[in-house]
């Protein structure tokens, strides 16, 4: 089960012109930057009540994020979902059908494991599973 | 101040065969399905965590859903964000630069007043203010 909306992810092409952008819609100061150098993203977060703005830019050439905005406007990059046990959700999704894009789950910004489900499956939307590294972790 | 990232809006052409997949995916069924006769849209509600996804299919040619899915794909179509007072939010938020979209706040879906601020304005995001009717509504 999904068990919380953990942040949703925004797309953008200058990180410093988005945070002061968002920084003033929002009405109130992002609470972290974070360079996540294995997914070559710089990012930045704001805590929305129960849930997080994840704004990210690409900082290398073949980054998910360059190549995203090298095809699509800036926007709603993906949505992220909190689990409990991420193996067990891959396991319970990929039995179902939907089209889970890691083997295993992987390291992501925000001390969280990872794993995406393709837009394919999902209507439209990249939708982000991620469980915190402090929770237990079934190895 | 934005309090709470309150729902996630995904645009579907079919609106039962989108519930089964968000009921499978999300591991629990809707809570609310409403139709809005206002924006010609029939929606379906589920709660995941703090925030609510909300699933959203045109019923007229003239629905903004519609319209949407005409020229794009399904997908995430808004986000939707508490205010405590979304005139005073209105009027921040224009004095800062940001485009309204609508001179008065509106009745939404799932008992609500909102306003939509344009995607041009926002870093390429539909964003939606929205303030529950029982909270007080300054007139």
């Amino acid at each position: 089960m999904l068990t919380n909306l953990e942040h949703l992810g925004l797309a953008v092409h200058d990180l410093d012109a988005a945070t002061a952008l968002y920084t003033t819609l929002l009405g109130q100061a992002p609470y972290k930057k974070e360079h996540v150098a294995s997914e070559g993203v710089d990012t930045v977060f704001f805590q929305v009540g129960g849930a997080k703005l994840e704004l990210l830019a690409g900082t290398t050439p073949d980054s998910a994020i360059t190549k995203y905005l090298s095809k699509k406007p800036e926007g709603i990059h993906h949505v992220a979902f909190e689990v409990d046990d991420i193996r067990a959700e891959m396991t319970r999704l990929r039995a179902a059908g939907f089209v889970v894009l890691n083997e295993e789950p992987k390291r992501g910004a925000d001390n969280k494991l990872v794993c995406f489900i393709h837009p394919k499956s999902a209507a439209g939307v990249l939708v982000e599973l991620c469980q915190s590294i402090s929770a237990p972790d079934h190895e």
